[in-house]
């Protein structure tokens, strides 16, 4: 079954960079061996730089079971995820990746994501996007007011 | 003007963390005097494991510009941004990020996202998220294809 849905994943990805909507990028969400989400790179056609295969599929699959969560489902990829899209598959959490060819393979055509991985692992001061502090005080009265708070819904 | 739009970051987090929408977050993307995006958390109220306050900011703020691209553009947000949410930073070319609190005021409710840091340092195969690889060639054809097409759009 592995190669079928990777084989949709590649498919994806062909007709979506063929329409020109993004890179050749394409992505499933699958869970009980049913398809639940499916998605491929529109950042082109969508003027949106988060919609990336893994993301698009990953949103349409927990709309689709109504949670943000997707436990035991797995994420099959034409390429190994961008950081983006692997925290997204973490935040909601799926079981696990199978992906087809590597950061290394998409870097080689233009789509470069391993300096990102590199600058994620920088100190906060270190990295190459300037990051300020301010106010911090009241957003902990915020903080303080949602911990007190009966909307309180932990996720 | 930073304090205005930090109060106006804060005041979204409240807003949607009152409504239930999902965590105490909110963030502004700013552009040359304006706010052009909007978000607070709606992980709960969009069943979406992606709709970080962060996220829904950028991806408003791309769709008014009609570009996936933001340079010069400054987010604001309540809390420093989770890993998902700061690629999201660099793949916009935002110019720079202002936050109130830290990563770890945010791990003291509830919302942690020092391990997503850590795990994101990891080598691929020493990571918690299994990821097995699959259908390399295959991929690689698609990828010279598009290398090939006439509707390569690098970006």
């Amino acid at each position: 079954m592995i190669k079928q849905w990777m084989r949709e994943a590649i498919a994806l990805a062909a007709e979506g960079a063929g329409r020109g909507d993004g890179g050749p990028f394409g992505a499933l969400v699958v869970l009980g061996g049913e398809v639940i989400g499916r998605g491929w790179n529109r950042v082109l056609a969508e003027q949106d730089p988060t919609a990336h295969a893994e993301v698009i599929a990953i949103r349409q699959a927990a709309r689709r079971l109504g949670s943000p969560h997707l436990q035991g489902a797995v994420l099959y990829s034409s390429c190994e995820p961008c950081p983006m899209c692997l925290c997204a598959a973490y935040w909601a959490r799926l079981e696990r990746i199978c992906y087809g060819a590597t950061a290394a393979d998409a870097a080689a055509i233009g789509f470069d994501d391993g300096w990102l991985y590199r600058e994620l692992a920088r100190p906060r001061g270190e990295r190459r996007m300037p990051m300020e502090q301010a106010l911090r005080d009241e957003v902990l009265a915020v903080f303080r007011q949602w911990e007190a708070s009966d909307r309180k819904l932990l996720y």
